[in-house]
């Protein structure tokens, strides 16, 4: 197991294998074993393979080849229509329109999400996470065709690898431990937390590619800017009230 | 592994028997080779070992025994401290002061949390996650010295188990995956997916215990009511604001 985790890399590239359907259902049946708030499993998983579903879903994440590569291609949803609908055929009254509520059901999904993830690698499968669910949630949702109550919060593509890349690098387990309580870090600490990372080949690529002096200018200048963190982040904010948890 | 999710129960009774430091170790670097977003690592653990410290815990977590029996107490945090102090020492104006960038944290904190999760299971250990850690991150703020940008989303405790308490149950696959599409549902596929739930001797128990009609009612009248949910809806909106990712 811990081997498994120890071997993880996203991977971006895949063979158009198709998944075994017993295999997935293996690998799902490993994934809803995931601890639940109070056993509600407020979650869903929708599992496309279709390739023209999967060809909307490849312009909703950005284009990213891997979408149409990858055969199976999970959304990963915060879901608490199905727990509502039970609710209220039992002569209950739901009071999960609150944000509280979206960020448990969230939980719920992501810790499936990783159970999936890794019980696909244990199986000799690829997986890579596709941040861009939240930034386009708008868009899976109708593409999904996901009701009130849904709000998507992860995305997995899942296939045989067509490529064997290096374990990515990490921050040294004290850059991210702290130890009985928080202890905030010194300019000497960042320092030698990401010593490492920027000594890295890698590291000296994205600076010349990018024509940027460090490359936390890179994270902030090119990947992750400030103008689209605001963008999307209104985005999102607007899905989850639109999809009904803003109403506390 | 595979197996190791398939026995996942939590465990709410444990041995005072500490955990080795060297096993705790590979858990932890087990836990940080998890998927994160663009390797940004946006998240820190925060390991309690101390018992004044725990007892604090203990109360932030709604004095659930587990807390102080459990040797070690995890907190998950969304972390973009240790990354903008990175940023501002190397030249690069950082803009995660926004939601979308706190649950971008979320999530790399949550997957990390269930490898952690699963890597202490496969050792031998029990777990149980803390669902209080997001009702009360005001309080475990101050007890484990939080600085701004950062906020706990999860709390895991984590010793040698003294119980061993049957497989929870869970619904169906078919209730919680859907194919291609999401399929919304009917009266009937709600009486379906909860059937065997509602027929279990732990629901009979349950709806004796609190004099209800149905198990829906247990959860919406006793276990996680409105007036709680939009309570601590309210608190953690407030805790993601005054940490400072709502600046957009």
């Amino acid at each position: 197991m811990i081997e498994t985790m120890l071997k993880h890399r996203s991977i971006r590239k895949y063979k158009n294998t198709p998944i075994e359907e017993g295999m997935l259902n293996q690998i799902l049946d490993a994934g809803i074993r995931a601890s639940t708030t109070g056993n509600m499993q407020v979650y869903s998983m929708v599992v496309t393979k279709d390739e023209i579903l999967r060809k909307q879903l490849l312009e909703a994440h950005f284009n990213q080849d891997m979408v149409i590569q990858a055969p199976v291609h999970i959304t990963f949803c915060a879901d608490f229509n199905r727990f509502n609908r039970w609710c209220r055929y039992r002569k209950a009254e739901p009071g999960y329109d609150n944000f509280l509520s979206f960020f448990t059901a969230s939980i719920d999904a992501l810790l499936v999400a990783q159970n999936v993830a890794l019980a696909a690698e244990d199986k000799g499968l690829g997986i890579c996470y596709l941040g861009t669910a939240t930034y386009m949630a708008d868009r899976i949702i109708e593409i999904l065709n996901l009701p009130g109550d849904v709000v998507p919060v992860a995305a997995l593509v899942i296939g045989y690898p067509d490529e064997a890349p290096e374990l990515t690098d990490r921050l040294p387990l004290e850059g991210v431990v702290h130890r009985e309580t928080y202890h905030d870090y010194s300019k000497d600490d960042i320092d030698r937390i990401y010593a490492e990372k920027e000594a890295l080949p890698l590291t000296a690529e994205l600076l010349e590619e990018n024509q940027k002096q460090t490359l936390a200018q890179v994270f902030t200048g090119n990947r992750y800017t400030k103008k689209d963190n605001v963008h999307f982040s209104k985005q999102f904010l607007k899905v989850i009230e639109q999809q009904g948890f803003m109403n506390q």
